[in-house]
């Protein structure tokens, strides 16, 4: 039973009413703000109810021209009634994708964990900003706790972190901290205070956010220089060296290498003891983008040696809505040395951050970001958190590795139809889907062009049909090949059974 | 009747559960998930409640050390019950500060409109993310929607436009623009690749995150000229050019200059005009910070002079967070030229935005960002403008306006107590409490820095009174003085004048 629009009805004296007739602009409304509400609620709540439902389709799929026709999306002049609103809500999410659907396998970030949404509806009805202890004390107080541990967890005492925006804005942080961190004047006086050319490096397996610092903050994406990657996805440490040798012989300064742990198609780590050394030998800051295969700290199992030597990196990006599932958005930074971030991006508004308040400044964080209002992020992790324990999100991260090991397993048994691109270190499994027609042809450069050609046609199929959400993308190496993602604690090893029968069942014919 | 974190009871059954024991990890739990759910919305309802009765206190004030010890904080080795958690949100809530309450006057962003936050309640259980219309079709529609009309308002036809993560971001995204139509080369060669230092412009009363562009993107905070206002806190035009003059004189080369539509803290309006022609003169981009005045775009009354030519700009940043009232947060940011966003900010990474998806991928946004990631912001005030209609959306500028001149209006119907500082052109209201000891004592320095004394102080009474909240700071002309907000639609005439009435009571003696 899909989402029916027309099946919440409120009564019929608020159905007629207007957002006017209800808190705050009438003040004696309560009871028919709660019967409004209520109703929302029982809309998401089915909502909810489907999304666990495996006979639920995971989506509705429509070309954009006709959901414009399906939709009613315009602005009225004047207020629709509450009993519209209500409709509304309930149409969007008939057209939704539900991400936390278990046939869901597309995107990093899947799943809908109840825990952590209850804690964004709270965020939302708290509604505040997070500049100040002022005006969200418990919300600043729950992020020194949680941004503490997660330090803790990566290996540092003290230290300093932010929730940021997302991973990009994360690594973006990392960049500007580096660069104030050896560069103290450049605040003031910019790149032309520089003694050289600045030069950043990493993978090119690398999340694209890297390489857009490079844009963003005056060096040029000429000045990041891409190191090459193994057939493992993984830095060449060699050529690591190489290239910043290359560079130093033209006089540009290499200060900053990123090293990704979990990269985005194939979910490699480099090695990060490795590039450590070589950050020491030539004095770059090292940053980690964990924001991917960061949950993987919590797991003794996975972490060695996949994280190993993370403790000797300057900065880490790790993005719990990813592996840990919390709902989107939560990104955070964290820093190995403490003050950093409030030096880098300090601008000191007198008008919000005075130094006469009647309370410990101190836990003021909004002069350490450069964004302004910052929303709150942290609620729906530390409830979340709270909500399994260190130990119950440790047994999720090794669960959905053992999953997409169990997918290893059954693409391996079943390998007339599917070829394993490579073995996993996480999460991302790569591989190709095999039609009938090619079943006992030889792997070779044609044979993979074959195979790329169905990946768009099979996935358009799974759009339309609703079945199965599977994302797939070409890499420097091959063409168009799947990916799948195991993010979601609703998967079971049923459901990766399922996926690979649909994909079968889907491509069999072409 | 406060938040009583223990007064709200699961069932015997359920109260014992942990989250593992819903859904998705037990796929038999509707039944205890939905209780659970409902319990935590029966918390939020009647914080909603409280948040909207006037016999409530805003906040109950504790300091972080003390507050620590009233909060359970920790992260537990195992999961706690789910009543745990139930209490966890309560106990959280009973100690927020009540943005919305009609007695929060504090910073730009109040308010708690009930159709936003049912909207954002939605969003949360969508959980998606917006870089395609693969994962978000409804959403990434409502968006071209929304902002398309926007452009409108502001007098626009074509463009394009993006939702930020807050103003200063966007803000960072018309700077990034602007670097990029002038200086296309950059984005590759950087700064380097420039015939000379580039110069930006604002005003000193600017958003501290325009000078902040200046340190992130290779300018340097020195090369951000801050242009003088005058005392009614306008960018004074004569200075900024022949601030231009001197730069150009330099071999700088001058190629943005910010004016803003509602001055963070005296709510002031540079004269659009005056600076579009300085601007056409010298080649320079103008970017609108309209991040608060922008709401009065929508009224007709309060639009003109205020923001008359506004469409001669290059860019314009408008945050619906702060003078519409949508939920945190929600800030857009607008471009005349169509395409300039994409050609900036693209870094085609290809596993995301392939070219052979089976559907028109025009509709896909996520390479206009340097965010990967985007949280989905646009919903709630997509719902939010549907409750309200063009008509009410006006209605309620006018209406926020009207109660700031029926503030000017009291405080100076009590000159013995107060003293109005300007004239506002917003709904931020300036002004010092007079206490008894410094009545009829003539205005001069002197008295302005005893005035300024007693700010904190009556912030500090109000705060562990928990009976008001109003900002004070300090600015370039002035110590400290009290600054109030009215952009809660929450708020009447009555609770105008308990604001000064309370000010009064908390600060006669001092």
């Amino acid at each position: 039973m899909s989402i029916n629009p027309n099946g919440y009805k409120l009564s019929d004296k608020t159905a007629r009413l207007t957002a006017y007739d209800l808190l705050p602009t009438t003040v004696s409304a309560t009871a028919e703000t709660r019967e409004f509400l209520q109703k929302v609620i029982d809309v998401l709540l089915d909502f909810v109810k489907a999304t666990n439902d495996r006979n639920e389709k995971i989506l509705e799929f429509h070309h954009p021209e006709e959901m414009k026709t399906i939709l009613n999306l315009d602005i009225p002049d004047r207020a629709v009634t509450l009993q519209q609103l209500i409709e509304d809500c309930a149409t969007t999410l008939k057209y939704q994708v539900k991400t936390g659907h278990p046939h869901f396998f597309n995107q990093l970030s899947c799943g809908l964990d109840i825990v952590s949404m209850a804690g964004e509806w709270l965020t939302a009805t708290a509604n505040t900003n997070m500049f100040t202890y002022e005006i969200a004390p418990v919300f600043i107080l729950m992020e020194n706790v949680v941004l503490s541990k997660m330090r803790q967890i990566i290996g540092w005492e003290g230290g300093d972190s932010i929730l940021a925006p997302g991973g990009s804005i994360s690594n973006l942080y990392a960049f500007l901290a580096a660069r104030h961190k050896m560069f103290p004047n450049y605040k003031e006086h910019g790149a032309a205070g520089l003694p050289g050319q600045l030069v950043m490096f990493t993978s090119d397996q690398c999340h694209y956010s890297v390489k857009s610092c490079a844009a963003v903050c005056g060096l040029g994406t000429d000045h990041c220089v891409m190191v090459p990657s193994d057939e493992h996805g993984k830095m060449i440490i060699s050529e690591l060296e190489r290239l910043i040798l290359e560079r130093k012989a033209k006089g540009h300064i290499p200060f900053f290498v990123n090293a990704t742990a979990g990269t985005t198609v194939l979910g490699a780590f480099d090695n990060i003891n490795q590039i450590a050394d070589i950050c020491q030998k030539y004095k770059c800051w090292l940053h980690i983008d964990a924001a991917w295969g960061g949950g993987l700290l919590l797991s003794r199992k996975y972490r060695h040696p996949r994280l190993s030597g993370i403790e000797r990196a300057d900065s880490v990006t790790w993005n719990p809505h990813k592996l840990m599932g919390a709902l989107l958005q939560c990104s955070t930074i964290h820093f190995k040395e403490d003050g950093l971030l409030i030096s880098c991006n300090q601008m000191s508004a007198e008008y919000l951050f005075m130094t006469d308040k009647q309370y410990d400044i101190s836990y003021d964080t909004g002069d350490k970001v450069i964004q302004c209002g910052r929303h709150n992020d942290i609620f729906k992790l530390w409830l979340q958190w709270r909500s399994k324990g260190n130990e119950g999100f440790e047994r999720q991260q090794d669960r959905l590795m053992q999953l997409a090991e169990y997918q290893v397993k059954r693409i391996r048994e079943q390998s007339d139809r599917f070829h394993l691109i490579l073995e996993p270190e996480l999460v991302n499994v790569s591989f190709w889907y095999i039609p009938k027609r090619l079943r006992g042809v030889p792997h070779d450069k044609r044979k993979e062009a074959e195979l790329a050609k169905i990946c768009p046609i099979i996935k358009g199929r799974m759009m339309q049909k609703g079945s199965l959400m599977v994302g797939y993308q070409p890499d420097d190496r091959r063409p168009n090949f799947f990916r799948s993602i195991i993010s979601s604690a609703a998967v079971t090893e049923q459901d990766v059974d399922f996926m690979l029968d649909e994909i079968h069942r889907l491509g069999d014919d072409l």
